[in-house]
């Protein structure tokens, strides 16, 4: 017996065939986000691409997991709101159900990510993990005795939007001062805009003066390693208001593990000094003293795979 | 069959017999933290106070249940460390069970003073609370699914040590920027401080400038009524800071409710309104709406009572 999972972003969605606690089969698409039903028929188009395979290998599917970038009535199976993808209000368990004719599991593609760390990944066996991806925004996951961390509608663990720093930068969900305005891709390009205008000399900020814009974190980690100090010192500035954030978590959920992913730990090794003295600094001892914190190790598949293990737990065992 | 819980902190302990979901006896008493010693006997000695009066009542008792103002290891029944009683490593547990002949179950303070509020108090039946108490330093306790949430080693839910300022003031921890270097009795003192260090007038800077020291909270509530306009926005800011915490923890959490308890309610009226703003600023919507924030209903029982109930669930239901 075999498990679908998919991890359905803004960008792209990706699928895996799982079976035995192994992916056997891979696939990956483009979200084309022009509307709910060009979305819809992406998943559908991967989910049949999957099904395909299964059965060219003679394997049943017992199921289908879902991860998706939104908050999502779990009682009901309805993506509530979105905000990178075009659903509001999309009862997607049962429109996908009647087209499959299989059972859907479906949870926030952050959540997902995180049961997948705690099950195979970083944190396998661990009971009390929290899960950050530090990408162009911050998603997370909070997995508590094993399981996905939910609260009272689904809305858990918006980590990103914990606020680390009152009355600091706006952040695009409005509020002042989130992790996610202080520690993310959105967070650096705003702090290169920012030094940028205030006309300081450096390569980085030269390049982006020839062609202003969103600058991405992977040109700054490039410049850092190219010894650019200010480059650096914004990775470091993100570095340690990551660590905040990590001592928080740490203070309220004494977990067992913090496991990171997402594009930002490319530039992580600028970023690792002034995160760990942050958290040194904040976290009490005996709750630091027990939470490792690591990088995933599931990588781009993490949302997938932890989206098979939901329905796996959902359906029953797969052998 | 009776229980008894007993609430133990730095200042005082108090006791209560407990059945059928009432209190039906009450003691307090001034804890003697001379020594781990003074204060163990005044725990027993309110312990038997109890046991005797439940015996005139031809009442058994069931059980104990403690709650204690510090770290506890909850699997050896032991306090590891605790800030305000000369308790180091005290494996509790063993000794009031020897003493007593009774099994005693054990938490922190905090912890089952939440309890008691999602259980019998203001969050009566909801699933998911969070509880701060407001008083010299900030303490809290988790609710998840109706039990106390305790992380790994039962160090988990220290809200008044989740950051809120990054680079913020320094707190009694260590860290800098904690809700409780903000928004507790403590961070309203030191304010007081600074404030009057520079010189302002204002009929409370006068009072403190003849008799500087820790100025208590109760005192800026007083001047504030009598319209001392530093006194109201010096309680605006720390009920703007405590907002910010509370948003931070509805963005984690998502919980039903978030109940407030302790001394600053005195002076909550002036609290209240930058609290409310600065949580619809910072919350994210959808867990706003399901967020209750409500006043603890239980007052100074709230530990007592929450240690009954812990004792109650450790041991079975009394009837």
């Amino acid at each position: 017996m075999g498990i679908i999972g998919l991890d359905v972003g803004g960008t792209k969605t990706a699928g895996i065939l799982w079976k035995d606690g192994k992916i056997v089969a891979r696939t990956w698409e483009r979200t084309d986000v022009t509307s709910q039903e060009t979305v819809l028929s992406g998943i559908l188009a991967t989910c049949r691409n999957l099904l395909g395979r299964a059965s060219s290998d003679a394997l049943r599917v017992k199921g289908i997991g879902l991860g998706i970038a939104g908050f999502i009535d779990l009682e009901e199976g309805v993506i509530t709101e979105a905000p990178n993808l075009p659903f509001k209000d999309l009862p997607i368990r049962e429109i996908l159900e009647d087209e499959l004719g299989l059972p859907v599991a479906l949870d926030n593609d952050a959540n997902v990510a995180a049961l997948a760390e705690a099950k195979v990944g970083a944190a396998r066996g661990l009971r009390h993990v929290i899960h950050l991806t530090l990408g162009t925004g911050i998603g997370g996951g909070i997995v508590i005795d094993g399981n996905i961390y939910h609260g009272a509608r689904g809305a858990a663990a918006e980590i990103g939007h914990m606020i680390v720093k009152a009355d600091g930068p706006r952040c695009n969900c409005g509020a002042r001062g989130c992790l996610e305005a202080l520690a993310s891709g959105v967070a650096l390009a705003r702090r290169v805009r920012e030094i940028a205008e205030q006309g300081k000399p450096s390569p980085m900020l030269d390049e982006y003066r020839r062609q202003p814009g969103n600058y991405p974190a992977s040109k700054i980690a490039e410049h850092a390693r190219k010894g650019d100090e200010t480059a650096v010192s914004l990775l470091r500035e993100a570095g340690y208001y990551l660590g905040v954030g990590i001592a928080s978590l740490i203070n309220l959920f004494n977990p067992e593990a913090i496991t990171l992913s997402g594009g930002l730990l490319g530039a992580f090794s600028f970023m690792e000094d002034t995160m760990l003295a942050a958290v040194e600094e904040n976290a009490i001892a005996i709750s630091r003293r027990s939470a490792k914190i690591l990088r995933g190790t599931l990588g781009e598949d993490a949302g997938a795979m932890g989206a098979a293990l939901l329905a796996e737990s959902s359906f029953g065992e797969c052998r």
